[in-house]
C-alpha cells in the first residue's frame, strides 16, 4: 500500500477543516457546505455508484460544468476504483459521440443547461455502454432510455458505505485531447498520477497553494480536472469557489468579491473580459492575489492592467498529457530586482518545468539545443504524472518514458521554456527552424492584417519555404509585403521571410478554432522550387 | 517507470540553477561549488560506487557530519540503487557495531572527526561485509582492513556512468531508529518515499521551501536524513549551507550572515546556544526567516524570543518511520489574528498532520477518540513516506499499513496534535489514561525539584496508579508533596496525583539521557493495594 491516492487529501481537510467552506454558484441559487457536510455527499455518492454497479476500472462520464455536484463526483468516481471521464460539451457532437463510444462509459452525468449538447451528440450504438444518465437537477426530455435525477440517484445511499481499498496504481480519471490534428485521444490518468500532481501543484514553485487561499477554477473542470485545483485545494484545506454554469465577468468579480477569493485560474480571454467590465464598475479585488493562466499566453496588457491591481497573472503550461501542470512561470529569485520589462518577458514565457519532473529540448537529429534563447528543439517532459500512452495504443508520442509533446520550444539561460510552434507546424528549411508563430506575430503586428497563418511548402534545394496567406482587406499590397518583411528582418534571419505572400477573404479553422494549416499547406501540392527570398545557411541543406 | 525517485531533483536543479551554490564549512575551510559542479562530483562518485561494485539493493554506510561529500553521497548512494544507511556516530559503540552487522554494509564513508567512533565499535566480524572504509578526508591510523581517501576512491571515475535505469519502489536508504526501549530498529527508504516526503516539505502546509531559501540544515545528516531538508532544497532548486563538525553558535550565526540563510533546523538546545551566544554578540540575522525544531518541543522562551528577532520558529514532528516530518504546526489562516498566547500554545504542539498523510488517534479499544484536546489516544498515521515494517521484520508496530507511532496524543478542535506522553509510559488507571509527562511537568515547576519520572505501577483495584521519582535537595519532602499536590489539582483531575512520592539522589537514565522509565517500574515489583489519594472514575475500573 503506497497511499498515493486522492481519498487522504478529502479526509484530512475534513479532520483538520471541517468547517472550511465548498462553495458554489448553481442554477438554483448560491450552495453553500462544509467540508465535512461535503465528505459525507461524496459518500453517498460513492455508496450509489457501487449499488449501480459501477466498479474498479469502470468509466463515468461528466458532461458539467464547475459547481458541488462535480466537486463531488471528482472525489467520489475514483473513490470507488472507477475513472472520472469529464468530457468537453463544447466538443463538436460528433467527437463527443466519439469519444462516449471510444471509453465505453457505464454512466452520464449530465447538467441541464447540457442536455442540448447530450442530445446533438446521442446515438443509442454509440452510447450502448452507458447504462444511465443522470442529471444534475430536473430532468427534462432527453432522447435516451433511462434517465434519472441526481437526487433520486444518491436518495438512500451513503449510510453502509466500506471504501475499497485503492492504490496508486488504481485508475481515477480519463480525459481526451482534443488535440489539433486526427481525433481526440484518451489519457488515462491513475491515483499516483494525480496525487503527485496534486502534490507538486501546491508547492511554491507550482501554485503555492496553502490552507489559507480560497479557491476558484474559473476554468472548465471538463478542461484537464480545472487544471488539478479542486484536488490541490482540497489537500491543502483550502476554500473553495465554483462559479457555476457560464459565469460572466460580472459574476466572477461579485464572487471574487463575496467569497474573499485568492487565487483564480482560467484562458486569457476570460481576464480579458473581466478588465473590460471593470473600467465600467468599481470593484474591491483587494483579497485577490493572483491569476493562473494557461490554454494561451497571456498578452503583456494582461498582465500590466492586473500588476495595476496588485494581482499578479501566474502563466502555467500543461496539457492533457500533463494531467495538466507541468511548467508555471514562477519568477526566481535572482530576477526579481530585475526591471519590470525583463520580468514581463520571463513572466508572459511558458515557464520553468516543476520539480518532480524531467525535460529535454531536443532538434530532429535527438540532440539536446542549447538553453540559449532561441535554439528551438522539441520539447519532452517525463515524470510521475506524465502520460506513458494513450487509451487507443497511438503510443508515436511516447519514448522511453518520455512524452514528446509535439510543441517546439527555446529555453533561456535562465531556465526559462518558452513555446515558439507546434511541431507540426514548424517550418524546416536548409535544416534549420522557422517559427510559424513568429512569423504569424510580426505579420500581425501590421496595422492593415486582421488575420495571418503561415505555413511550409516543400521546396525542391531547402526542404521546405514559408508561405504567407495573409486577410488585410484592401491594403496596398506590395507596400505591406515590404512593410512585414522589413520587420521581419529587424528579428529574425533574412531567411524567415516567406516567399510568397497570399492574400485570402480568411483562414480556414479547425473546430476549436484554430488554424487549420493541414488545409492550407494541402493548397500547395506543387512544390516551390525557384529563387527564394533569402537563403538558409550553406551548410544546413535539406 | 513512475519517475518517482530522487534523481530528477538534482538534474532539474542543475538544469535551471546551474551557477546555484551548495556550501560546506569543512576541517578545510569553506568550500563553494554550484549546481553543475555538484552534479558533477555526484557523478563521479556514483561512477566510483559502481566501480566498487556497489549496485542494486546494497547498503552503504556513512558515519558523518554535514559537509559537501556527504551531501553528495546523499544523491549518488541511491542513484546506483543502493540504499544510503546514515548511521549516528553518537550511539554507543555496541550500537553502532550491531546496526552495521544487521545492515550488512558493503562500504563505509567516515569524517575523519568521527574515526574514533568507527575504531570503539569496529570489530572484523561485525564488520566483515564492509569491504572497504572510505575516509572523508586524509586516512589516519585505522584499526580496520582496507581504508582508502574520498579522493582516492573517486579518482578517475565518472566520465562514462551510465545510471540505471530506478523507479520509485527501488531502494534508497536506511535509517535505524534509536527508540526509547530495546535495540534500534532498522526502517528503509524507498525512492519513493524519499520522493513524497520531499514533496511534502516543500508545499506550505510542510516546510514552504522555495528556490529564494538559503537552507541550512544543523540537524545532523545522520539523524533521518537531515530530516529530508538536502532533497526538498535540491528539489525546489535552493542554495544549500553545510555546517560540518560540530559547529557552535558563533559558526552558526556567521554562517547565517555570511550565506544569507533564510531556512535552518535543529533541535530546541542548538538553537537555546545561539540565543546564548546572541546575548553578548551582535549579529544581522535579518536574512533568517524561520527555524525548524524538531526532536523536542521548543520552549516557549525560544519561541518568544526570535519572534523578538523577527525569526519564526516553527515547531515540526516526526519519526525514523515517517521519513521523518509527519506534522508541522502551520499557524491556521483563522488563527492568525489571535492574541499571542492562543497562538504560541497553537505553535508549540506538535501541529498539523501533512497533506498526503492519514491520521487518526485510538485508545486502547481500537476507537477514535474525539479531538477536544484533552482526549488521549495513540496517535497512528498512515501515508507513502510511512515506513511499513522494520527491517529485522519486527512488525508489531504496523496494522493495515497503519503504524502505530507509540505517542499518546491530543488533537485539539482546530486539528493540532499535542504529544503527551509515550504509550510505554502512559499511565493506565481505572480505564483512563494519565499522562506521566504531564505530572512530571508539574511536579518540575516546583523550584526545589531538579528532576522527576513519575511511572504507573500495578495496583489490584485500579490496573496501575502513578508513583513519583523526585530528586529534591534537602528540601522539606511533605511541604514540597503538599505543593505540588495543589498544582496538579489546580490542572488535572484529583486522581492524576501520585500515590506515593519517592526521593531520590538521582533519576536512572538511558544511553541517549531519557529517563529509564524501565528501571523504575522494576523497582516496585509488588503491586500497590492500598486507598489511593483520589479514586478514577467508577465506571472506568481496570
Amino acid at each position: 500500500m503506497t497511499g498515493q491516492t486522492l481519498r487522504p487529501f478529502l479526509r484530512r481537510a475534513t479532520q483538520l477543516y471541517p468547517d472550511r467552506e465548498v462553495v458554489a454558484r448553481t442554477a438554483d441559487g448560491t450552495k453553500r457546505r462544509t467540508y465535512a457536510e461535503t465528505a459525507d455527499r461524496v459518500t453517498r455518492l460513492a455508496a450509489a455508484l457501487r449499488a449501480a454497479g459501477v466498479g474498479r476500472g469502470d468509466r463515468v462520464a461528466t458532461l458539467c460544468w464547475n459547481h458541488d455536484r462535480h466537486f463531488e463526483a471528482y472525489f467520489a468516481v475514483p473513490d470507488v476504483g472507477a475513472q472520472l471521464h469529464t468530457i468537453n460539451p463544447l466538443l463538436p457532437a460528433d467527437d463527443v459521440r466519439g469519444i462516449v463510444e471510444s471509453a465505453g462509459d457505464r454512466l452520464l452525468f449530465v447538467d441541464p443547461s447540457l442536455t442540448d449538447a447530450l442530445t446533438a451528440a446521442y446515438d443509442p450504438e454509440a452510447f450502448e455502454s452507458v447504462a444511465e444518465v443522470v442529471v444534475m437537477g430536473a430532468v427534462p426530455d432527453l432522447p435516451v432510455d433511462s434517465v434519472t435525477s441526481f437526487e433520486e440517484f444518491v436518495a438512500g445511499h451513503g449510510g453502509d458505505y466500506d471504501p475499497p481499498a485503492l492504490d496508486g496504481d488504481d485508475p481515477a480519471g480519463l480525459c481526451y485531447s482534443s488535440g489539433t490534428t486526427g481525433d481526440p485521444k484518451g489519457v488515462e490518468y491513475t491515483q499516483r498520477m494525480l496525487w503527485s500532481h496534486t502534490m507538486a501543484i501546491m508547492t511554491p514553485m507550482g501554485l503555492d497553494i496553502a490552507d489559507a487561499d480560497v479557491v476558484m477554477p474559473v476554468v472548465p473542470m471538463f478542461h484537464i480536472n480545472a487544471w488539478g485545483l479542486p484536488y490541490a485545494a482540497t489537500a491543502a484545506g483550502a476554500k473553495h469557489v465554483y462559479p457555476g454554469p457560464s459565469p460572466d465577468p460580472a459574476d466572477l468579480v461579485a464572487l471574487i468579491e463575496r467569497e474573499g477569493v485568492t487565487l483564480t485560474a482560467g484562458v486569457p480571454t476570460v481576464w480579458l473580459g473581466v478588465l473590460d467590465y471593470l473600467q465600467d464598475h468599481d470593484a474591491d479585488l483587494s483579497t485577490l492575489d493572483r491569476i493562473v493562466i494557461g490554454g494561451a499566453a497571456p498578452p503583456e496588457r494582461l498582465i500590466r492592467a492586473f500588476d495595476d491591481l496588485g494581482v499578479e497573472v501566474v502563466h502555467g503550461w500543461g496539457m492533457t498529457e500533463t494531467a495538466p501542470v507541468g511548467a508555471v512561470s514562477h519568477l526566481k529569485p535572482e530576477l526579481r530586482d530585475a526591471d519590470y520589462e525583463t520580468r514581463l518577458e520571463k513572466r508572459t514565457k511558458q515557464g520553468l518545468i516543476l520539480p518532480g519532473l524531467e525535460f529535454e529540448v531536443v532538434d530532429d537529429a535527438g540532440e539536446r539545443v542549447p538553453h540559449d534563447g532561441e535554439s528551438m528543439g522539441e520539447l519532452r517532459v517525463r515524470g510521475p504524472w506524465v502520460a506513458d500512452g494513450y487509451l487507443d495504443g497511438d503510443d508515436d508520442a511516447f519514448e522511453d518514458g518520455w512524452l514528446r509533446t509535439g510543441d517546439v520550444v527555446t529555453v533561456d539561460p535562465d531556465g526559462y521554456v518558452e513555446l515558439v510552434d507546434r511541431a507540426a507546424d514548424v517550418i524546416k528549411s536548409g535544416g534549420e527552424w522557422i517559427s510559424s508563430q513568429a512569423v504569424e506575430n510580426a505579420i500581425m503586428g501590421h496595422e492593415a492584417v486582421s488575420e495571418a497563418a503561415v505555413v511550409g511548402v516543400p521546396h525542391e534545394r531547402w526542404g521546405e519555404r514559408p508561405v504567407a496567406y495573409v486577410v488585410a482587406g484592401d491594403a496596398d499590397r506590395d507596400a505591406l509585403i515590404e512593410a512585414v518583411s522589413d520587420r521581419l528582418r529587424d528579428s529574425y534571419p533574412d531567411w524567415w521571410v516567406p516567399d510568397r505572400f497570399e492574400f485570402v477573404e480568411s483562414i480556414p479553422k479547425t473546430a476549436t478554432g484554430k488554424f487549420a494549416k493541414t488545409d492550407l499547406r494541402a493548397r500547395r501540392d506543387e512544390p516551390l522550387d525557384g529563387p527564394v527570398a533569402a537563403e538558409p545557411p550553406a551548410d544546413g541543406e535539406a
